[in-house]
């Protein structure tokens, strides 16, 4: 039975990255307006090979409150694209500085400096432009209110400079500290994902809720297996420089609580992100593959941090 | 007479500007989850003194189409947000590498590299926020995909980027490669500006088409005079470096028309600005000190040629 259910959501999350590539691709063609050099750049770093977890995760909170994942997809493209922009802008010289991303030379080695930040702000517009094809009207405002949000200066904007210029200051008062940097320059996007699929779907308020619990717990989750991932993971399997947070001194969880404190630190989180879907493991209208996936996101998450 | 109206119209930009500026400062107050530096690197470029010229047109434009200007202003905000973000990239030593900006060091020389592009995407993402307090949900989502293509990457993105890369490049071989380069590197975001305005009134299909046509012309009319401005302005009064089009090689109008031939192509397209005012002026509805505002700015442009 297990054995169905993981096949099954394996196909499932196949499917749904397929989707989404094959809609990040039409959505980045441009007609001639948009410089080449540009178009090339934009596409090599949103279409290079990703785990596409932010789109994955609304068009599954999507089909979770009964919606129609075909309608969601919008949705989807814009949350990868912000990813996309804050990844190349975090590697630029300027910021983290870094050579190698998804296993391939980051959008400024490859292209240039200009470029790439050319390329980032475009893919930031390009979010809100990819929102502007849901519909109706009304469902275009209300995700592109909540995408500003969280994209902006109080959290994915604001984690990212408070990432880079606590580094290399004293240690941190408290964990406390570390978490308000993660929860806005990782978790807030995680959770605007769930939160779109679910608007959307024209989730009730309780679905919401629930999503929106579930987005808390796992985008925490997320970044705490990474920071681990981060002292423990191999470069060659994981694709991108390590042991980064130890070189700058980077305020990450295994640097506070250490690597044992870390692990158990995750699985806390990993529990209540699970119990978080019990909303909708109680309810009958809950659809039953996308719930099943998000069991197994969280279950992938715990398989990180060993 | 003319008299009584030119006190008017100037009584009635100050106006707006006061109205603009407070509600930009409103803006960017932010909760303490906005790091401290970002806050004021933000506020730095936002509210430097300016002309504030796109955020005016919104504000004149809903006026004259029988709107509420109050309504237009989170509109009006955002436009000059997407401005002031353009420009802080922009200035970047990857890109114009600019030290001045309106007379005072610009963003990563006051701040650091860093920040700049920081505050850029901050501002860039806080446009969208912006929008999402209009109200209806309707109005929030039509004015999301005006902004959103204006700002993207077949536009403002497309346009700056090939005024990076054909620059010390060879003689184009012809005006209309100059021209597209500004219609959308500056152009898009002057036209999009007087849309927004109509949007919010709730205007007519005739009188969009009207401001549509408005703002082609005097966008296009005020980048061939800011070109003129480049090679025949004083650099005290203007407040930036001057002169940079020929140093760095830029294709600029006076480059490939000369200074007369620039002249006579800003007073062509002048005279095509005012021309596309008639469908207001011979209408009984149009806001007449709103109009007249209109007429003085493109007055102003002609001024600027001298």
């Amino acid at each position: 039975m297990t054995e169905i259910i993981n096949r099954n959501v394996s196909q499932y999350r196949d499917e749904l990255y397929r989707v989404i590539d094959a809609a990040l691709d039409a959505a980045t063609q441009f007609g001639e307006d948009c410089p080449v050099r540009l178009r090339e750049a934009i596409r090599y770093s949103l279409l290079a090979p990703g785990k596409r977890l932010r789109p994955i995760l609304v068009l599954t909170a999507c089909e979770l409150c009964g919606g129609d994942r075909q309608l969601a997809i919008p949705a989807a493209c814009a949350v990868e694209m912000i990813h996309a922009y804050s990844l190349i802008h975090d590697d630029l010289p300027a910021m983290d500085n870094d050579d190698l991303r998804r296993g391939l030379p980051t959008c400024h080695k490859k292209f240039d400096e200009s470029t790439a930040i050319l390329a980032g702000d475009a893919l930031l517009t390009l979010a809100f432009e990819m929102l502007g094809h849901l519909t109706p009207l009304e469902l275009v405002g209300r995700c592109c209110r909540e995408l500003a949000v969280a994209a902006g200066p109080c959290q994915l904007v604001g984690g990212q400079m408070d990432d880079i210029y606590r580094t290399n200051s004293h240690k941190p008062d408290n964990i406390q500290i570390v978490e308000h940097i993660h929860r806005r320059k990782t978790g807030a996007l995680i959770r605007t994902s769930l939160r779109l699929g679910g608007l959307v779907a024209g989730a009730s308020e309780q679905q919401q809720i629930a999503l929106d619990e579930f987005g808390i717990y796992f985008g925490l989750a997320f970044q705490i297996t990474d920071d681990l991932l981060d002292v423990l993971g191999d470069e060659q399997t994981v694709g991108k420089r390590l042991r980064k947070d130890t070189e700058s001194n980077k305020w990450s969880y295994p640097r506070f609580l250490g690597v044992d404190g870390t692990k158990h630190e995750a699985e806390r989180t990993l529990k209540l992100a699970e119990h978080s879907l019990d909303f909708f493991r109680n309810s009958n209208s809950a659809n039953h593959i996308a719930l099943e996936t998000f069991y197994s996101m969280v279950k992938h998450l715990a398989e990180r941090k060993k």
